[in-house]
């Protein structure tokens, strides 16, 4: 594929995870040329031949991400961030420990060296040590680019990233402080698919906001609180009695589970003090999830960030000097 | 098969489930003569031939379990408890709504009548209604099982049935008063199973009796306090930071589930006064990890009640009249 294009590339930036791998090819301002979403995640590669090198299911997912980019266009530097660092991943990168600056993370990149081919810049993930220790492989990414583009002057921030594993993240003067990870997309998959609760839902059914709302409120209601284990099973004895729809319980469960993880984090941080700025960083329609249950339990409106993944791979690669850093 | 005995039979006592079948031969003093367990659940019956009714899978399981007997004395009462008598069984069952007394239960017997066989008397549920409402199908027998072998100047207890679906009983003057239930065993096997946790479980380890006691000591933690969905991750960052075995994971997440469910339980019932006498009833191995969490979060200890399922089917039978109401 020619890029029909008269603005030279500048950088390749692989946004690579568990289940899915996206190229985004920037010009010399970091603006988006070309988005290539591909399913290639680390745990769904495409098949290689056998008698392969172990790293080449990676090989052909890079070639159909971005081979004909650097065909066209030799030399172009290429970052990556995300699973494709993890002990799964193609090469296992380094994590630093919190509290950390971001601007460090561009300075302890993990190289993968081919002969003759482009070397890839994997950005390191962060840890968080301790009895409950912690960690993220891609999300320091996407702090990263909002922080980029914030102004210097915003001291305290609580970022939200909705997702599989929700991640939330404490900035204070620059530095990430502190985060939690919550399972809440992946548990959700698990109770739908493989428990009872599934049985009685009407999987097809259009999204319900009536139903989502109202497992958003028994989430912070008294009796909520003894507790997801005890409220899940409501999903199921609401239907039972005729109280909920089929059409609805996918929705509701949703509810219950996205308000105990937004509830959990507004008690654990309010604890500290007021609570700060919010932004939040996802897919839209989840992201509009998380704006509701933060409206229902008290919170300020949160601030949402599109195209945080490209923006901190784009800063990142500046500051490791991967690209010039120009203004932009 | 013969039976092999020279006492005979006084009842044949039925706990059939979601994914299993007891069958129970009892005497005319509620002795058991013979217990057959079968692996035909309601969700898991015996293959019906084409053409023949939707209980044909039924009526196969019920020949299995207890044909031979009928055969040899023809007449026997038959009682059963559990989903059979569930929307999904062979006949829906009445509800009874909470607050009860479990005498009632006897008298609101579902009647299964086939031509030439012995009439099935199925024992009815327990309802509670209300904005969160809930629902057992067996648990009632079970706890007519332990109120029948009891002094009955017990006037207060919380009953504990640990399973796939954890019920908690409040039972006050003899009437079961209150009632939750906790998910706790199917999301384990679901979070086990199919998320990320599974993967670095070492599933064929023995029992890990400090990775257990580890996980009921986080959910009784102030970080443990931000909730299930939060510290659920530490069970794989532990692993990546080689704190926790994969030997020790699986019953790490064991001591984290159980652990939430039993704080919860005991939270609930602390903010109504003092904790009355706790009885368990269930699964040998399943109940001593209770009383270990129960030990550890300042409970006293519990009672452990063992036979609540057929003791229950013999008073209920008695009750109902099915067999004669003697002492035994």
């Amino acid at each position: 594929m020619t890029l029909n294009t008269a603005t030279p590339a500048a950088l390749i930036a692989l946004d690579w995870g568990t289940s899915s791998l996206r190229a985004y090819l920037l010009d010399h301002a970091g603006r988006t040329l070309c988005v290539r979403p591909l399913p290639w995640g680390i745990m769904r590669l495409p098949q290689a031949q056998p008698g392969q090198a172990s790293s080449a299911g990676f090989e052909i997912a890079f070639d159909e991400a971005c081979g004909d980019w650097l065909r066209e266009q030799p030399g172009l530097p290429v970052i990556a961030c995300g699973m494709v660092g993890s002990a799964q991943g193609w090469r296992e990168a380094t994590y630093l420990d919190v509290p950390v600056e971001l601007s460090g993370v561009a300075q302890l990149m993990t190289k993968i060296e081919r002969a003759g081919q482009p070397t890839i810049h994997i950005v390191p993930g962060l840890i968080q040590r301790g009895e409950l220790p912690n960690v993220m492989r891609g999300e320091e990414t996407q702090i990263a680019g909002i922080l980029a583009t914030r102004p210097s002057d915003d001291a305290d921030l609580l970022i939200g990233l909705p997702g599989t594993h929700s991640k939330w993240v404490r900035v204070r003067d620059g530095q990430v402080s502190h985060f939690d990870t919550y399972m809440t997309g992946e548990v959700y998959a698990a109770l739908r698919d493989h428990t009872i609760l599934g049985r009685t839902m009407n999987s097809d059914a259009p999204a319900d906001a009536q139903g989502f709302a109202r497992g958003l409120a028994v989430a912070n209601r008294p009796e909520g609180r003894a507790g997801l284990l005890s409220t899940l099973f409501s999903t199921r004895a609401l239907g039972l009695t005729g109280q909920l729809d089929g059409n609805a319980q996918a929705d509701y469960l949703s509810g219950l589970l996205i308000g105990y993880e937004v509830a959990s984090v507004l008690v654990s941080h309010r604890a500290q003090g007021a609570l700060p700025h919010i932004v939040l960083c996802g897919q839209d329609d989840l992201c509009q999830r998380y704006v509701q249950a933060l409206r229902l339990y008290g919170a300020d409106e949160p601030e949402l960030a599109p195209h945080a993944t490209e923006r901190g791979l784009w800063h990142l690669a500046q500051a490791a000097g991967l690209v010039p850093a120009v203004a932009n």
